[in-house]
């Protein structure tokens, strides 16, 4: 037991454009996760934390108070460095799915504990649940198990890690709360640093579909959480990545899972495997082996036997006919030219309407649902051919889809005029 | 059932620094008064308006919806004008004992709503209820014979006035949203509105014992609540008066009893006689009866007439003998010269721990406990003469009561050198 504060007092410090003390943090998230603080305390400090902000040593000591308030993982007994990665979600971010197993096969074990999606944005779990027979929820043991038999693992998060994360981030959501710097990077880092990996890479999302829109806000953003592991003992660095536009040519479940295996079987669409080799290169080098060159392992071939060791271990079967949409639905340019801009946020939104997502944490999702796309900004089009395929089992969610897509996608004359996008804005490190 | 929001979004307004419509503000007082907005909304919603603010036009919205989520009197039946006075709270603030009466008998009812003392400054209600007999709670008939017969009633807020407040109050107490002056100048108003007087004037104290320390402060919350009730049709005015140091000569609960029946006797304190004078000219101008001199009707009686009828009506004899205290101790000024300052929250809160006042609601309070002192600042005192007398029911009491006043007033040795403080620092229509 810490050191007792007056809930007011410790409102009114931070209300007052003051920084809270290290012991004023400790209790406070103590008292909150065991309800001496109530809520509607909780909120009002959140509330003054995002309009007044906190000091890099503040957001420490709450990153540090949250990680104290659940178990931290300990990887030490493994043969192999660990390494883990977090983005900030995007549309079409499928990145994990070649990351993990790349990774694992450069001999870099990878224990990815990740979540499901929640709006716009898919989750890793929904999208791997649509391969048949895979289990999402692992024991620690299990984990253990088959980091050290496979070198790779994407697994629900238990509940034991950052327990008051858990409640302080189902508060944010409806209190107007979530977009706070210090309470994001505390709240992701808290959970990252109690999973207790050797090395990690962030990356941070720019754009549209992104939850930060602009290239400052993500910077700093970045180096916030770049200091908080570094101080932490993870070596951590950032990549600042572009989500003006869907990552790759798909977003939905078991479109984004097909697409990942073709990134593994040497083809893919080159967004996708450009960021999947940049974020590789930056956690072997986290974890001291940047003698291996990832192309090498993903030309090769033993990516992808990972990726099927890895799939396997969980009861997933990597050679099963993936689920597939009972309705298809196209959209064709109406004329030829180049096309300027297709907007991520409203690609997102359609892939969510189709099906793919969900509005709350306990509805379920269509392992067939989500958006193909033809075509990416920079790229030709020719009027009359295909544009989007939307797919979905309801043929009545096309219209609420196609609704949002009006107006999110552009078409321009000459190439010249449409510079191709910079896919990695920044490295933070 | 207004036009439907949500509270995240609402909350996001004001957050980004945005203004609340009309619309939006109906919504979340209707909504958090039947629970439909959660406690932990309407605080971070509270958290945002004490740091980004409201404009009039805002404020003016909140104060109707509070008003409309109650009852309004009516005391249009009346033969006479109404007019209503609120302090916002000081030490040794008795003015509404002598007031309530002397405007009553220059023909002008005064119906006082009042509350509870709660912390260091003492409750009106809690003076009264000193008297044997008196009876706070009166319903609305009975208060309103009592107007008529009386002209003055002193009694306590019946819950159906403005009832959105007192959830927002209770909320705004636990989560350090107290001191904003949106939030202030709506929670006085709406209840002063809902009462529905002709004529309103506001006493806003300014000064160490004051909720507002500083004069640009009160000074814009007297005119956020002067522009109110003008808007609302109560004609209303504001004094910015001194609370530095104490009101008159005693801060407790039969004391000020005490002292008020001296003022009502043409005697007592300079600074009671001056701001009840001050004040009742407010409210007889707002009346339109300036035609009537108060302290013609002080000198004559006739406001001493009035107070014993208003006692009465309410069951309290006036001319009972008051409580007092077990126990006194005394404070004996060390050295000859001027008393240059006495400072008001210390002997608050010395009245406050000698028993006259309460740390939560639920509290007793002790008739007899409290604070009489013998020089006011810019008196002249003798070595070895009484400065305070403390007077308690519990002995034990005393220590912490001279606690705070070690340090809370200064002798200086020429008179020359101490200014009498100003008690009217300005007026505001």
């Amino acid at each position: 037991m810490s050191q007792q504060f007056d809930a007011v007092d410790v409102i009114g410090t931070k209300r007052d454009g003051g920084a809270l003390s290290t012991a004023q943090i400790r209790w406070v998230i103590e008292a909150f996760t065991d309800s001496r603080v109530a809520e509607e305390q909780m909120s009002a400090l959140l509330m003054a934390i995002l309009l007044n902000g906190m000091e890099r040593r503040e957001i420490a000591d709450w990153t540090t108070a949250m990680i104290d308030s659940g178990e931290r993982l300990d990887f030490s007994s493994l043969d192999r460095p660990t390494a883990d990665k977090h983005s900030t979600g995007g549309v079409g971010d499928k990145i994990t799915l070649s990351l993990a197993p790349l990774v694992a096969a450069c001999g870099v074990a990878v224990p990815q504990l990740s979540g499901r999606g929640l709006g716009h944005t898919g989750g890793t779990l929904d999208k791997l649940e649509s391969i048949p027979g895979w289990q999402a929820e692992l024991s620690n043991e299990a984990m253990m198990q088959q980091l050290n038999d496979v070198g790779a693992v994407v697994c629900a998060a238990g509940a034991g890690l950052a327990v008051a994360d858990k409640k302080l981030y189902s508060l944010r959501d409806v209190t107007g709360t979530v977009q706070a710097i210090p309470l994001i990077a505390s709240s992701i880092m808290s959970k990252k640093i109690a999973a207790n990996p050797g090395s990690l890479v962030l990356d941070v999302k720019v754009g549209s579909g992104a939850f930060m829109k602009d290239l400052d806000q993500a910077r700093e953003l970045a180096q916030t959480m770049v200091a908080l592991g570094n101080d932490a003992g993870v070596r951590t660095t950032a990549l600042l990545t572009n989500m003006d536009t869907p990552l790759g040519l798909t977003a939905g479940n078991a479109l984004e899972i097909q697409e990942s295996v073709d990134v593994l079987a040497g083809g893919g669409p080159s967004d996708v495997v450009e960021l999947t080799l940049a974020l590789a290169r930056e956690m072997l080098a986290g974890a001291g082996r940047d003698d291996v060159d990832p192309a090498d392992v993903l030309a090769d071939g033993r990516a992808m036997d990972s990726w099927k060791a890895m799939i396997r271990a969980q009861g997933g079967d990597p050679d099963a006919k993936l689920p597939v949409a009972a309705h298809t639905h196209v959209i064709n340019a109406p004329s030829d030219g180049t096309l300027s801009s297709l907007d991520a946020l409203a690609v997102g939104v359609a892939a969510w309407r189709l099906g793919a997502g969900r509005a709350r944490k306990e509805d379920p999702v269509q392992a067939g649902a989500g958006v193909v796309m033809h075509a990416k900004p920079g790229d030709e089009v020719k009027a009359g051919g295909p544009l989007l395929t939307l797919h979905s089992d309801d043929e009545e969610r096309f219209a609420r889809a196609t609704d949002i897509l009006d107006g999110a996608w552009a078409i321009a004359d000459s190439k010249e005029s449409v510079p191709k996008p910079e896919l990695i804005h920044d490295r933070v490190s």
